[in-house]
């Protein structure tokens, strides 16, 4: 099997702004970056790590806890890069054509705290040319690239939208689909199942903050109303 | 392995009145019908099928299509229990218990348009006294029931609920977890999964409706603008 190489794109600066009904911009810092850390746990397994960070943070040393974690298998770098998602995506698979395509390009996103390296050893034997891991509401939450021809589109339905490029280029599209791996956490519905399924840093920090399980569906869904 | 008795409750009146902000009472009645079509084409290739119907139907034939598809491999009964969920679902498991407990209970929501027999057979090959699917927002969209002593409590977190009571009757739950068994039906912006994902009946009622992908994934969310 090839090498892979994985990149988590991920910013800081209004991180998961969908959530503000219910967390505060520092608590959202704290959640995303506590979530970004249960996703390089969960590919770490895999092959190197590259974040793709937009804004540099502005506290010194936020990352340095992720880069040095004790047992850690895999390298992780830090590439600064301000453009937008998808540019800043497409000109690292630039530069790793220009490199001759040394690996494969896993690209992660950075709100799935439920994934498991056991959900991961699934969609690295899924074959296709490109695979892609659908998320909610139509998103693409996972993609392994595995031709050098592919390149980016995420917003929108990016699921179909990436289903469609893998066509026009001729290339083969795998699909693999994944309770934890379809979870991304975007909305305060969402933190129910970090804080049920979750199994890393993220229910943990949830916890701290002072979300729980209320026993109520209905209300976790729709309130999330915070038990101080 | 043991014969399988597959169990969908249903009910046409109210049906999933969480989607009334963007369908009809009619529209919501043969939407339920779609899916319920769609799940039983999943799982009539497990065993029998019956449907547990809270209310009968006020338009004689409502069912007529579903119990005689062609090419139906299994059968299919209606039972009327006017009862709540629970009470009628542990009336029937018990109803088997006294039988003798001739095959194990397989208890599936009727809002799984997704579902394939493919995730079928993984949950069935998945050990366990009972094995719980979990739905989101802490639900349980499946249940096998291998061990007659167990009992179901939907509702609120069914899907820890369930784990525990298996615990306090010392019983071993195995989890099944599945993107497309994980994807209920509930709320308007889940109709978008129906859409993309969807393979039976269910995406060609809604195109039918006048439900389309925008391409727009926020507005899918939220708004889904039906496009007459």
């Amino acid at each position: 099997m090839r090498p892979i190489k994985v990149v988590i794109p991920f910013k800081l600066d209004c991180a998961k702004s969908r959530l503000s009904p219910v967390l505060s911009s520092a608590e959202r810092q704290d959640l995303a970056l506590a979530m970004l850390e249960d996703v390089i746990d969960a590919v770490s397994g895999l092959g190197d790590v590259t974040i793709l960070l937009k804004d540099p943070p502005s506290e010194p040393g936020t990352f340095d806890r992720l880069i040095s974690r004790p047992g850690a298998s895999s390298q992780i770098d830090i590439l600064d890069c301000p453009l937008e998602l998808d540019p800043a995506l497409n000109l690292l698979i630039e530069a790793e054509v220009k490199r001759g395509w040394p690996s494969d390009l896993l690209i992660a996103m950075a709100d799935l705290p439920l994934m498991s390296p056991f959900d991961l050893d699934g969609l690295v034997r899924t074959p296709g040319d490109v695979v892609i891991v659908p998320g909610r509401g139509g998103g693409t939450n996972l993609i392994l690239i595995r031709d050098e021809r592919f390149r980016v589109s995420y917003y929108g339905l990016s699921f179909l939208k990436h289903i469609r490029k893998a066509e026009d280029l001729g290339l083969s599209a795998g699909i693999y689909e994944s309770f934890r791996c379809g979870s991304d956490v975007d909305e305060p519905p969402d933190l129910v199942e970090a804080l049920i399924h979750g199994r890393g840093r993220t229910p943990g920090l949830l916890k701290d903050l002072g979300f729980s399980l209320s026993g109520d569906r209905e209300r976790a869904r729709v309130g999330w109303v915070r038990g101080y």
